[in-house]
C-alpha cells in the first residue's frame, strides 16, 4: 500500500502537466468566407465548457490547405486576440507561402505572447524522398519563425509521406535549433515509443489520435492534440486522470465515450461531422466546409444527432 | 485510498488471467527438413525458462505457409506429445489442404486434451472481397475442427486483406458456432477497441504486437500472442503485472526491453533474427529458414549479438 | 510504297510467330472436386473453336493456389494426354511443394513432349525482400524441372511483390540456366520495355493483359497469355494481325470487343465470371470456384449474359 | 496493297493532328525567385528547336504547387506574351486560390488569344471521396474560367486520388459545360480505352506518359502532354509519325531514345534531372528547384551527362 501511495503521488504530477489541445475548426459564414467574429466566443467556449487553454490552429481540422494565405494570416490575428495559448500550423504546399506565414506568425507573436509555437507538416503533392529532404523542407519555416518553438506535425495518412522517423528526429534535433517536438498522428505506436526513447532533452511528443488516447499515454506521450477535445475536453481529461491514477477500467470507460462518438459519424468525414457536433453543443461555427470536403445534408445531420443520442453523448 | 485498494485487488485478478502465448518457430535441421526431436525440449524451455504454458503453432513465425501439409500434421503430433497447451493455425492458401489439416487436428485433439483450439487466417493470394466471403472461407475449417474452439487470425500486413472487421465479427459470431475470438495483429487499436465493445459473450481478443504490448492491454485485450515471448516471456509478464498493478513507469521500462530487442534486428527479418536469438539463449532451433525468407549470415548473427549486448539483453 | 511493302512482309513474319496462350480454368464438378474428364474436350474446344495450340495451366485462372499438390499433379497428367502444348505453373506458397511439383512435371515431360515449360511466381504471404531473394526462391524449382525451360510469372497485383525487375532479370539470366522469359502481368509498360531492351538472347516476354493486348504488342512482347483467349482466341488473333499489318483502327476495334466483355463482368470477379462465359459458349467447366472466390448466382449469371448480348459478344 | 494505300492516307491525316505538348518547367534565378525573362526565349526554343506550338504551364513539371498565387499569375502573363499556345493548370490545394487563378487566366485570355484552355487536377491533401465530390471541386474553377475550355488533369500517382474515372467522365460531361477532355497520366490503359469508348463528342484524351508514348497512341489518345518533349520534341514526332504510318519497328526504336533518357536519371527526380538536361541542350532555366524537390549536385549533373552520352542522347 505504501508503494501505491508513492505511485499515485507521482502520477498526479504527471497528470497535472498532461495537456489536451484541440485542433480547432475554421468557422465559415453561409457564403463560404471565414466567420472571424466567431473566434473570440469559440476560445471562451473551449476555456469555460471544455477546460481547454491551448489550441492548435490552421491544421487539418482547420482546413488550412483549403484556405488562402491571407485568410491564414487573419486567423492568426484573431486567435492572437483571444486568451487561448496558440500553436499555429504554418505549412502549405508552397514553401514560399509557408515561409511568409511563418514570418508573419513570428511578428504577431512579438506583441502577443499567447502565440507560443509554430508547427509544420510535410508537403503532400511533392513529397520529400529522404529524412534530410524533409528537414530541408521544414528548416526555412522554422528559421522564419525563430525564436518561436517549432514542432513537426507527422500525419502520414494525409500526406502520404513515409520517412524513417527515427532518422528524421536525429537530423531535425541536430539541424533546427528551435525544434521542440512532434505532433504524432499515426497508429504506429512502436515507432512513437522509439522516438520517445531516442529523443533529446526538451523534446516532447504530442499524441494525435484521440479515439485511442489511452494508448498514446501508455506509450509515453506528454500531451495530446485532437479534434474531439473541441467538444469532449472534459471527457479527455477524465481519461487522462483515470489512466494516470491507475484506474484502467474507468479510463477505458471514459475512452469509450470518444470511441462511440467517433464511430457515430462513420463515413461522413470527420471535419463536417464534427462541425455539425459543434452546432449541436451550442458553439455554432457554421456547417459549411470547403470543397473537396462536403458539408452534411440536413438528413445526415439529423441521423448523426440521433446516433449520438443513442450512445448517450448528450447525457 | 480505499478505492485504490479495491482497484489493485480487481487488477490482480485480471493479471492472473492475462496469458502470454508465443507463436513458436519451426526448428530445421541443416538439410532444411523439420527437426522434430527439438519440439519436446522447446516446450520444456518455454515452460521452465519463459514461464509459458500455451503455444501458437504453425503460424507466421512457424513459417506455416512454407511447410507441406504432411509437415504441419507431424508438427501437430509432436506438439500434442508435449505438456504445452497448443493452438494450431490450420489455414493455407488452399481450402482443401486447410480443411484436411483442421480435420486432422480435431482427431489428434480427441486423444490429446492439450490441443485446445484451432486458428485460421485469410488466404492472401486470392483475397475475400467481403466480410461474408471471409466467413465463407473460414467456415469449412471451423466445421472440420468442431467442437474445437475456432479463432480468427487477423494479420492484414501479411495477407493484404482489408475487410471491415466490425461487420466481420458480427457475421462470424452468428455463423460459426465454435468461434471464440480473434488474434488481432494490426496497429489499428481504434478498431480493436470497437471489436471489444461489440463482442458477444465468451469472445476474446488476443493482442498480436509484442513490441507495444502495453497498448493492447490498455485497449482491453485479454491475452497476447507474439514472437518475443519465446525468449522474453518473463519480461512480458513483468509488463503485464506492472501495467495491471498501476505502475506505468515500470511497465514502460519493461516494455522498452522488448522495444530495444526488436529494434536490434532492423531489416534482417523477424523470423531469421529471432531464430538466431533462440540459439543465443540456448534453445537451438537451427538458424535455417525456408526461402523466400533468408537466414542470417555469420556476420549478421555476430552483429545482432553485439547489438543485443549493447541494449542489455543478456544481462 | 516500296518501304511499306517491305514492312508488311516483315510484319507478317512477326505475326505468324506471335502466339496467344490462354491461362486455362480448372473444371469442377458439383461437389467441388476437379472434373478431370473435361480436360480433353477443353483442349479440343480451344484448338478447334479458338485456334489455340498452347495452354498455361495451374496459374491464377486455374485457381492453382486453391488446389492441393495432388490435384495439381493430376491436372498435369491430364493435360499431358491432350494434344495441346502445355506450360505448367508450379509454384505454391511452400517451396517444398513447389519443388515437388516441378520435379513431377519434369518426369511427366520425359514421356510427354507437349509439356514444354514450367513457370513460377513469387510467394505472396512471405515476400522476397530483394531481387536476389526472389532468384533464390525460384532457383530450386527451375533446377528440379531442368532441362525444361523456366519462365518467371510476374503478377504484382496478386502477389504484392515489388522487386526491381531490371535487376531481377539480370540476376535470373545469370543464375538460372533454363530461364527463357517472363510472363509480364502488370500495367507498367515502361518497365516492360526496359526489360525487353536489356534482355539476353533467347529470352522472351509474354504479355499478360488481354484487355490491352495492343499496348503489349506495341511495347514489343512476343506472345501473350491471358484469360479471354479461352473464348475469344480468334478475336485475339484478329487484333494481332490487324496491329501487325498496320491497321490500327481495325486493331482497336477488335480490341474493343475484349474491352467490352471484360467491362461486362464489373466486380463479379474475373474467374467466376469467365467460367460462366465458358458455359455460355458451350464449353461447360462447371460454374463452381473455390473459396475465397465466389461463384456467380443464377441472377448474376443472367445479368452477365444480358450485358454480353448488349455488347454483341454472341453475334 | 490497295488497302494499305488507303490506310496510310488515313493515318497521315491522324498524324497531322496529333500534337505533342510539353509540360514546361519554371525557370528560377540563383536566389530562388522565378526568372521571368527566360520565358520568351524558352518559347522560341520550343518552337524552333523542338517543333512545339502548344505548352502546358504551371503543372507538375512547372512545380505549380510550390509557387505562390502571385507567381502563377505572373507566369500566365509572361507566357501570354509569347507566340506559344498556352494551357494553364489552375488548381492548388485551396479552392479559393484555384478560383482566383482561374478567373485571372480568363481575363488574360480575353486579350491574349493564345491562352487556349485551363486545366485542373484534384487536391491531394484533402481528397474527394466520390466522383461527384471531384466534379464539385472542379466546377467553380471551370466556371470562373468559362468560356475557356476546361480539361481535367488525372495524375493519381501524385494526388493519391482513386476515383472511378468512367463514372467521373459521365458526371463531368453532364455538369461542366466547358469540359473538353482529360490529360490522362496513369499506367492504367484499360481505363483510358474505356474512357475513349464512352466519351461524348468533342472530348479528347491527352496521353501523359512520354516514356511509353506509343502505347497511348495505340490506345487512342489524340494528343500527348509530357516532360521530355521539352528537349526531345522532334523525337516525339518521329514516334508519332512512325507509329501512325505503320512502321512499328521504327516507332519502337525512336521510343527507346526516350526510354533511355528517362532511365538515365534513375532516382534523381524527374524535375531536377530534366532541368539539368535543359541546361545541357542550351536552354538554361537554372538548375534550381523548390524544396521538397532537390536540385542536382554538380557531381550528379556530370554523372547524368555521362550517362546521356552513353545512350547517344547528344548524337
Amino acid at each position: 500500500m505504501h508503494l501505491s501511495t508513492i505511485l499515485l503521488t507521482t502520477l498526479s504530477v504527471l497528470t497535472s502537466s498532461f495537456e489536451l489541445i484541440p485542433a480547432v475548426f475554421t468557422p465559415f459564414t453561409e457564403d463560404g468566407s471565414i466567420d472571424y467574429p466567431k473566434i473570440e466566443p469559440y476560445s471562451t467556449f473551449l476555456k469555460e465548457q471544455q477546460n481547454i487553454s491551448t489550441v492548435f490552429i490552421s491544421g487539418t481540422n482547420g482546413e488550412s490547405l483549403s484556405l488562402s494565405l491571407e485568410e491564414r494570416k487573419r486567423l492568426t490575428d484573431e486567435w492572437a486576440q483571444t486568451s487561448s495559448n496558440v500553436i499555429v500550423m504554418v505549412s502549405s504546399e508552397s514553401i514560399v507561402d509557408s515561409v511568409e506565414l511563418s514570418s508573419y506568425v513570428k511578428t504577431v507573436s512579438e506583441t502577443n505572447s499567447n502565440i507560443i509555437s509554430v508547427a509544420a507538416m510535410s508537403s503532400s503533392f511533392f513529397k520529400p524522398s529522404t529524412a534530410q529532404d524533409l528537414v530541408d523542407y521544414l528548416k526555412p519555416m522554422a528559421e522564419a519563425a525563430a525564436p518561436l518553438p517549432f514542432r513537426y506535425y507527422h500525419i502520414p495518412s494525409m500526406t502520404g509521406v513515409s520517412i524513417d522517423m527515427i532518422e528524421f528526429q536525429d537530423l531535425v534535433e541536430d539541424q533546427i535549433d528551435t525544434f521542440v517536438g512532434i505532433k504524432y498522428t499515426d497508429t504506429d505506436l512502436f515507432t512513437l515509443r522509439k522516438l520517445i526513447l531516442n529523443k533529446g532533452e526538451g523534446v516532447e511528443h504530442f499524441w494525435g489520435k484521440d479515439e485511442i488516447l489511452i494508448t498514446g499515454i501508455a506509450t509515453g506521450a506528454t500531451s495530446a492534440v485532437g479534434s474531439t477535445y473541441n467538444f469532449m475536453g472534459r471527457t479527455g481529461y477524465d481519461i487522462v486522470n483515470a489512466f494516470l491514477t491507475a484506474d484502467l477500467p474507468s479510463a477505458q470507460s471514459q475512452q469509450d465515450k470518444i470511441v462511440n462518438v467517433v464511430s457515430s459519424w462513420g463515413n461522413l468525414g470527420g471535419i463536417p461531422a464534427q462541425k455539425a457536433i459543434m452546432q449541436m453543443v451550442g458553439m455554432d461555427l457554421g456547417r459549411g466546409v470547403r470543397t473537396p470536403n462536403r458539408a452534411l445534408t440536413d438528413e445526415e445531420y439529423d441521423d448523426l444527432e440521433e446516433k449520438l443520442k443513442e450512445v448517450g453523448f448528450f447525457d
